[in-house]
Parts: structure tokens; C-alpha cells; sequence
């Protein structure tokens, strides 16, 4: 990695970092560290405590490869002062992004809506589903043509004839679609029929589909792994990014926690804390969070006042037929009411 | 505990639960377990599958207090198919209760604001917050007088003294009052002087405390535990309420999670679900939730819009030189411009 | 899928389960679930509570796909009685299973230990590696090709210049050789040179890999996710012997809790609990879990005594100058030592 | 707190601290910072980065009291470098400390078994466990006469009368008796009967009880609770011993996971990490922490393993006829051959 100016985002590499050294490390242990930093054309700064000495590193950290500190003699810890990701940092990036996707756009001033059904289980489904979803206000169908599923024995997905589906449906409402790939293969496929991609939550650090979405271009959805930190998130999002790609928009879908009364625990304030490090949109999805139909709508409120850039809901024609996730799908008139009590919340928040 | 008839709680322990027999369990294991269910007056139903044998059990399952099948031969696990939590269940009470605390109530049609210093540091800095969050609208002061504190180093409270500048700062301003109670001796002197007592996070299973805030009839905001499940939150509920007081609200402030960029990781979902499970009102604390002070407002706006019944927000005269919880502290003059951009949020969800 | 005799997985999906009714359900409601199961061939039993209605459903649950009973009207949550994966349970296959791999096997009557670095970083530290973890005791080499990194700009491998090296070293040393596979691309290299894949734990639901490693044959070591349920664990398993592999052994590498002095918590008792519910080996990685080399020795021995089939260490000539993984890498005298101290702990626990 | 010489704990207080200022920090914020760390007559060392300015804090942080600076302006946030425990510290007590309880000691060179129903029931059944325990080798029986439960409506102990029953069982068996208090009034009361209290999980952070039983002198376990971090266990740990109560011995029993196969998970790492941070000794509880009989014999297997000063294990005459805890206590044969299998592995960890 070349460091090259200012406006290389290498060149935010000069992180900064601070060795805190054991208690009883030696004066010779603490010279050793600095020894070792200035040996590489950094700047150490020695602070002597009464319990313990911190050696501040000042420049490009990316001179250290190879030098583990953290493992030379006397070293107790080190504290990397600033993020690893860069592209999506709002520090170098202080504007929020607006994210181009089929016909219209992600972020500021808009709430976007995306629903439809978990997975696309034939083709007049789908397109009952569009029309419904249309009508109630969404400006995306969602639709799972590939569904990653814990066991093997589960339905897998209509794999490309559920995408012709989805491209229909698009020609017959406008809607833009979006459907989730599981793999590169998936991916070459997608390409063609949608107009934004998603990333699910067990592949969020599948780096390799990661980088390849990121060589595509075509905007994508990256949700937040079962049990990944919003550090973590934002540097997945950095892959695909790093590749070229700037149109990621994030998506909250509820972490893993102890408690079992809805399927996970939907993170609300990862969307300030997103908005406060990254200038990425970033969208809430109450249905995977919870499971549970009766908790969409109180949530679906809670995700616009608290500033999303909009939900991603299931909606299915007949959720006691559905194939996968039934419990937590509305139905049409379900949709349709929530999304009139949604409105003046969404109004509210300066987003329509 | 006997079984007197319906207005009795004691009668709704009339609960049912499922046994689920190993796979290889033997005829004769079956035939035991049906036997002793039996044998304590309730009914056994049994189900043959091809691979499990289910035994559902019917009638008061207090009766098989003692008769500990789980340990029996060939059984597998016992699920219990309704909750131990009966007069706080809204199953049994299904109107929303409406809790009567100093000259207000908490719960429907009411958003109840409760704010001030984490600790109370001083008689100035009390009375000071006090005028300034009635000015802005709030409806209680809140102010530690017994702090607890993870390390025993840390500053501990005013005690008594604190309890009196509350006192005065009710009758500067007309705010009800309300104050943690960390012992019984803590509630011995607080009941003389609070409009409402606080059970904190630490204390939600100290059920000597529970019970002791029970018999005292005093209003009380329960805080749930770091690591609570709803259900355990209800049940510590259970033991104020069947000590003969009924005057309970649950405050939700974070639950412990990996997630670091939030101090907890604050639950908003568990809003509907205690709207679905209890009729208790519930209000959320954005700020010992995140512990950062810029989500408080967004978060607030969430918990309006999710259907809480209020908030508890930390405010001080000066964050900078608070003695606990500063970064998360709101200044008079931001808790004041929190509470205008609130307001429409809060009568959105008719709650003004 | 078919029914078709007992050799067949398939038949093994007579799952029965249990239907739990909502307190208020009709008779209506309660007669229509009956009566869908049983148009579907199942039979349904019915226990009628004080409080709630339970139906057992007993049959190959398989015939309910699409009926989505669920979602049907008074029902309040459905319970699966058995487990989802049939082939790598031991419920159909008691006797545990010994796995091949190289020029030898792991499972009863051995203790294997794969060694070696984080990341394969030139060919001379990689030979020195496998000559001093092959005198102190290793089967296995362990080494990095392909690198899963969180950050794009970290160190992400050398790739199949890597597997050359670790070629080089089997031909050297006997060591087997082992190497975490990525991507399908990674995997269709990996496979011409290595003895044992490795599936790593951000990958463990990436189901497109398990599938093509199901169908390569070649052994496989499967690592825990981070936030995987051991359910989850033996469903993805599941998924490689599905496509006809059964050369599968589980690695336990610590999951991600609120605890900060450990990188994730080891969960040793996923051994005896593994040793329950599958006929697969199951190892344990305390490198990865703890992050601290102090702490590896320690939990090598508990590692042994709770029954683990073996441990996977790092070690590395010079952990001070690691690419990655330094602090938890052992020195070569370090390891040594260590192997030492546990091989009376592996004696005792009967395995070598 | 005055600091008045090296044999008070309160010198110790002496804490080095790190301010990490916000990238866009002026040289006034800075400045300010600087000079009120002076102010207090502290010495703070600036290091100037590329992206940020880090400042040391060197000297008695008890200084800062007061002094606010995590909410000045330009502040991004503070690290403590140094733990807030002290006299539980391993730093400032190197040597592995011997806590001597009833007949015998807790440490170094002891394995120590706890064994016993985990609710007294009656007199008899308490008796005929102590005989069997004392048989089988443990060396203090265990039995609650207080039970903090869940819900009000379970079965809360037989109080004094039950300690009276452990008293006599002493006698009968020369066994040490150890029982959980849950309340200053259980306190009061056992403290004159037993020759170890017991504090348990829910009970870790209730305050008042720890600083009572600090005065006490009577030595006591305490359990980790279920989501504390070890360095809030050490923290309630100094709340016992700054009130001058050394005998202290901690018992890790679990933390609370996402994972369900077992009621918590065993965190045995806790062990290792104790022994680096603390000279008190730990006993783990499998038991609790797992809830299942069939992993209690290989996880204190592992606990001897690991290294840990002893186990607490619940036993029962009739687990299937146990008021609590039935499905995870051993009867008295299974508790004999488990000792026995157990027995080498202490052997080996040098403990007997």
C-alpha cells in the first residue's frame, strides 16, 4: 500500500496507536519499543506513570508490518486510536451519501420502503405480492430467490427463475427489486435481473462474494452479521467499497443476544451510532429482528423517528401458506394499514 | 399455597406443560410417568409419534411440587407452556393498568418525562436541575441519593441528605420525586421522603429488597437487568405485586451484548412485547442505555414512537464536572431543545 | 423426498412436533389445525388444557411443507420435538465416528495436535515451523493461505504460493497438512495439495462452500461461528455429509460474549455436548478463543480432560514479529514445553 | 481519600490514565485539558499524532475527582490503564493467596469439593447426603436454606431451621458447611451457624450484603454472576475486602449466552485469568452452569485441568424427586464414581 497524498485514502493509513507497557517492564523493554518504532521512521512518545509507562506512536502504522509490538518483552496492550476502515469513515467523508438504486435514490430525504415476500415461491405470488406492495407505497420488492437456510433439508430458493419472476413483477409495477445473493455464482446471475443486491447477514464476512459485489458496481444492501459489531459492519462495508463501489447501503436486522421472546434483538441505536461514523444510509428491518408480526409496525415507527433511511418488511399474500418466515409476514392489508399509521411518523422525520 | 377460587392468583397456577420422553424410553418409563401424574390428581394425555413420546400434562402443576419428573426415567425435557408471572400477566388482566405516582399518573394517554442529575451532587446542583427540567417539561425529578457503584472507591451517595434536597426541590417546583433504593435501609428512609421508588438494574433480583418495596405500597419504577429476559423481569415484578402492591412501572435501560460502541445495547423491542405480555407500563432510559450523549435524542423520539409510556433522562448543570455518567449527560439547554423536537413525536403517538 | 426405508436420511425426517394453541383459541380454530394435518396424512393429538390446547403432530412433518401451520389462526408457537440434522446425529449412528485424514485418523484412542502459524508468511518460517512442531509432538500443520481479514487493508495471504510451501513441508516433516479454505476459488486450489480442509468460523453458514466441500471428499475440519448456536454447528455439518462426505471434525474456537479479557469465551462444554448429540470428532482451538498465550497451556489440559479428540495451536518462530496473531502464538520452546506438560493429561483421558 | 503511605490500599489509587482527544480538537481544547489535569497538581503528557492528540494522565486519578474530563470539549474518551481493584490485585499481592475455612484452607496445594442438594429439603435427606458427600471425599457440604427464585411462587427454603440441620449435619460428619445468604437478615442469622457463606449470582453486585459480609470476617464464596465481566466480579470482590475480610475464595458458574444446549456457558477461561489477575482462589461450579448431569463429571475433569482450586457439585439422595435443580444433581453412586474418576486428574494438577 502506497502512501500518496492526501487524497488517497492509503494515506489515512497513518494511524495512530498507543503500547501501553506492564507494570514492571524494564527501562531496557521500553527503550526496545521505541527503538523498534523509530527504526521505522515513526515518532514515539514516552509517557512515565507512576504504575505504568505508555509509548504513544505517532505516523503511518502501516510501517510496523511485521514489527508485532504487541508481543515484544514489557508490552501489555496495544490501543489502535483510530478505525481500520476509510472509504465509508464519515471523518473523511463528512456528507451523507445519497445511494442511486433502479429509479430513484437511498438517504437523505427519502424513507425508503422495500417488502415482498421472504422467499419467491411461484410466479403468481410474486406478482400478487408487487401489486400489493406497490399500492401500499413501497418503492421496492423484495423476494428471495436464493435463501441461505441452517439446515439442508430447507428450501433452498428458486434460484433464477424466481429473478425472471422478480423482473416481471418489476415491468408491472415499477417497483425496483432487490434480492439476495449467497455466492458468486448467485451473483453472476443477479446482475442481470436486479437493481440492487443484497448481502444477508450469514455472508457479511464472506469476504470473497464481498469484494466481487464491490467489482460489479450495482448498488447493494449489506446487512449486519447475526454477531458482528458496527466496527466490523463498516469495514465488511469497506470491501465492498474498496473495490470500487460506493453504493452500500446498510441494513440493521437484529443481533444475537440471551433473550428469546422475539428471534433477535433488534439494535435501534446502531443507526445513530452509523450516522455519527459513517455517511453510508442505513435502513431497519423489524421483521427478521423479531419474528413476530404484532412488533412490525411499533418498530417500523420507532426505525423512522429514530432517523432510518428506511425498512426492508415481509409481506406475503397468505403468510399461513408461506414456504419460510410466516410468523413475522403481514398480510397485504396488514401492510397497507401499517404503512398509512407509518406515514406521519415518516412525515415527522423530514423524509417525505 | 392453596387453591381458593378464581379471584385467588393462587388459582391460576393451574398450569399446563408438555414432557417430552427420550426417543429409547421404555413402555414402562411411559407407564411411570403418566402413573405419578396421576397419582397427584391431574391428567396425563399421551402422544405416540414414530419417533418421541410427548405426555401433556393437564390441571394445577403445583400439584406436582415435590414429584420431580424432569429427573425421571426416559424423560427428556419438560416445557412449561405458560408463564410463572400471573397477576402482572395481561392475560389474566387484560386492560392496561394506569399507575397513580405524587400528582400524575404513568401509563395510557400519558408520556411521562423523568429527568435530572444521575447523582445528586450538591444542594445547588439539584435545585438548579430541578427548575431546569421543569421548565422543559418533565413531570419528575430523578437524582441518586445511594449510588451503586461497581468499585467500592467510588463516590456513594448523599444518603438521607440528598433524599431532603429532593424534598425541597418537589416543593420549589411542584416535580414528583424519584430516587433508587439499593438496601432496605436505603428504602426504610426513602419511603419517607420519594414519590416513587427505583429499583435499579442490579437490584432486579434481590427479591428481599422486592418484596420489601411490595409491602410498602410506594409507586415504583423497576429497572430491568443487565442480563434479564423478559420473562425474569415479569417475575421480579411478580414478587412486588403479590406482596399487595400493584403500583409498578418497568423502565427499560440497555441489556449487556459484544456490541461496545453502545455502553449496552438498548431494547426497544422489549416494548411491544410487554405491551403483548403484562399491563404494566413501560418507559425507556436512553442515556444509561448508550451511555453517549448524542443518541439520546434520537433514541427518545424511538421510544415515543415504539409506544413507550415515557423516558428517564440524565441531565446536568454542568456534564463536565459531573461526579458519574457526564458523557451521557444532557446539558440544561440540550434536554430543553430535545424536548421541542419530541413533542410532536410524543402527540403523534397521542400521548399529550 | 421420499420415505424409503431405514438406510435412507430422508426417512429419518419423521419429525414429529407439537402445536401449542393461544389460551383463547376456538374449537373452530383448534379443529381446523387438526384437520389440516390429517389431510396431510399425519396424525394430530389433541390435549386439552385448563389454560391451553396442545396438539402433538406425529409423521414425517416433511408433508406439512407449505402448510404453514404457524401462521394458522389461535396458534401460538410450534415446538420441533427432534432435530433438524439426521446424518451426523447420533441418535441414528451411535458409535462414534474416526476420521481419516493423511496418515492417520482422529476421533477415539487419539489426541490429535495440529500446530503451526496464523499465517504462512515465506517458505523458511513455515519449514522451521513444521520441523519444531513435528519434534515436539504434531500430526498436523497448520498455516494460512487464505486469510478472512475484517479489514480489506490487512494481510490476506500468499495464496498458492502458500500451499506449495506447506507441500514442502509435509515432504519434509510426515506432517499432515491443513489449510483454511475461503472461497470456492481457494477450495478448488486447496484440494490438489492439502491433506484436511479447514472451514473457518466466519464461513460456517456459507453454504455454497460446505456444499463443494461436501462434494470434494476430502476431510474437512468445521469451526464454530462466532455467534453459532452447536445446533447451527451440526446443521452446517450436516450440509457437507449431505452432499456425501462424512469426513467431518468439529472445532470449537470460542463464542462471542460481553467478556473483554478473553477475545471470545471458550465453550468447553460444546465437547460433552457435541459427545450427546453427534457421532463427529470435536477439537478445540484455544489459540483463537483467548487471544493470550498464557492461557493456552491451561486450556490445552482442560481441553484433554473434558474429552476433546484434540487441540489446534499457533505457534510461530518469532511471535514478535507475526503477521498476524502474535500475542496468541507460542514460541517453538513454548510449545515444546506445553506438550510436555499435557501429554500426561492426554494418557489419563485414555488416548494415547 | 488521603494517600498516606505504601500499606494503605488507598495509595494505590495512584491510576495513569489516557485522554484520546477528537481528531478536530483545537489546540485550546487541548490546551484546557492539559492545564486542569495541572490544576490538580497532576502531570500530563501530550503525544501529538497525525489524525489525533493523545494525552497521558500521570499520577493519583483520585486527584480528577470531580474534574469531568470525559465531557470537555475536544475529548474523545478515556482509557484507565490500570484495574480499580487493588487489594484483590495480583499486582500488589504477587503470591497466591491460602483461605482458611471451618477445619481446613482454599488454595494452592488443595483441591476443594463442595457437595450437597441444592435446597435443603428436610432434615433427613440433608443428613444422608452429608454422610454420603463426607464418603464419597468432598470436604464441605452445601445445601441452601435460602433460595433466591425467579418467581415468588416457587419454594423458597427452610431459613434457620434449615441451617440448624446443616449445623447438625457438621457435627454427625465432621464436614465443613457452607450456605448462600440472600439478604442482610439471612446474614444476621447464618453467620452463626455456618463455616463459609456464599454469595450467589444474582447477589454479585448487591452492595449492602457485600459490605455486611465484609465485616463479618466470616470467609465466603462468591459466585460470578451470570453477566458479570471479571473485572466486575474482582471490583464486588474489593467490596468484600476493603471492609477487611481477606477470606475470599471465587466460583465461576456460568455466564449468559445465546446458547441453549446447556443453562449457561461454563466460562473456564475465567480460571486462567483469575490466577493473572487476582492471588485468590477459584472454585468452578459445573452444576449451575450447565444444568445437565451427564457433563458434570468431564467438566470438573476440566476444572482440575484448568487449574482451578476446587468444584462445588450438587447432590441429591432422589434427584427425581428434588425440589430444584433435579435434572443436574448426581445421585450419591454417581457423585462416588465421579470422585474417583477425578481423583488422577487432581492428582496431576498437583493437588493432593
Amino acid at each position: 500500500m502506497t502512501n500518496s497524498g492526501p487524497e488517497d485514502p492509503a494515506a489515512r493509513e497513518d494511524t495512530d496507536m498507543i503500547i501501553i507497557m506492564k507494570p514492571n517492564a524494564s527501562a531496557e523493554a521500553i527503550s526496545n519499543v521505541t527503538k523498534l518504532i523509530e527504526s521505522r521512521g515513526l515518532q514515539a512518545h514516552l509517557s512515565r506513570g507512576d504504575e505504568v509507562t505508555i509509548v504513544g506512536v505517532i505516523g503511518n502504522k502501516e510501517k510496523l508490518h511485521g514489527a508485532n509490538i504487541e508481543s515484544s518483552e514489557g508490552v501489555d496492550r496495544i490501543l489502535n486510536v483510530t478505525e481500520s476502515y476509510k472509504l465509508v469513515n464519515k471523518k473523511f467523508h463528512p456528507e451523507d451519501s445519497v445511494i442511486p438504486a433502479g429509479n430513484t435514490t437511498i438517504g437523505p430525504g427519502n424513507f425508503t420502503v422495500m417488502a415482498g415476500p421472504c422467499a419467491i415461491e411461484n410466479h403468481d405470488m410474486l406478482l400478487q405480492s408487487a401489486e400489493a406492495v406497490k399500492k401500499a407505497g413501497a418503492t421496492f420488492l423484495r423476494g428471495g430467490a436464493y435463501k441461505p437456510r441452517t439446515s439442508p433439508y430447507s428450501f433452498q430458493g428458486l434460484e433464477e427463475e424466481g429473478l425472471k419472476y422478480m423482473k416481471e413483477a418489476r415491468e408491472a409495477t415499477g417497483l425496483n427489486i432487490i434480492c439476495e445473493v449467497t455466492s458468486l455464482r448467485a451473483l453472476e446471475t443477479a446482475v442481470k435481473y436486479v437493481d440492487m443486491l443484497q448481502i444477508g447477514a450469514r455472508n457479511m464476512q464472506n469476504f470473497e462474494l464481498l469484494k466481487e459485489v464491490g467489482k460489479s458496481g450495482v448498488p447493494v444492501l449489506l446487512k449486519r452479521g447475526l454477531s458482528a459489531t458496527i466496527d466490523e459492519w463498516l469495514n465488511a462495508a469497506e470491501y465492498i467499497i474498496s473495490e470500487g463501489n460506493p453504493n452500500i447501503v446498510l441494513c440493521e436486522r437484529g443481533i444475537r443476544t440471551y433473550e428469546t421472546s422475539t428471534r433477535n434483538t433488534l439494535d435501534l441505536s446502531a443507526v445513530p451510532v452509523i450516522r455519527a461514523k459513517s455517511h453510508l444510509p442505513v435502513i431497519v428491518d423489524p421483521s427478521h429482528a423479531t419474528g413476530v408480526r404484532a412488533y412490525i409496525e411499533p418498530l417500523s415507527k420507532a426505525a423512522a423517528a429514530v432517523g432510518a433511511d428506511g425498512i426492508m418488511v415481509e409481506v406475503h399474500p397468505c403468510p399461513s401458506c408461506a414456504m419460510s418466515d410466516g410468523p413475522q409476514s403481514l398480510t397485504f392489508e396488514q401492510f397497507d394499514t401499517m404503512m398509512r399509521h407509518l406515514k406521519p411518523y415518516v412525515e415527522l422525520a423530514g423524509r417525505a
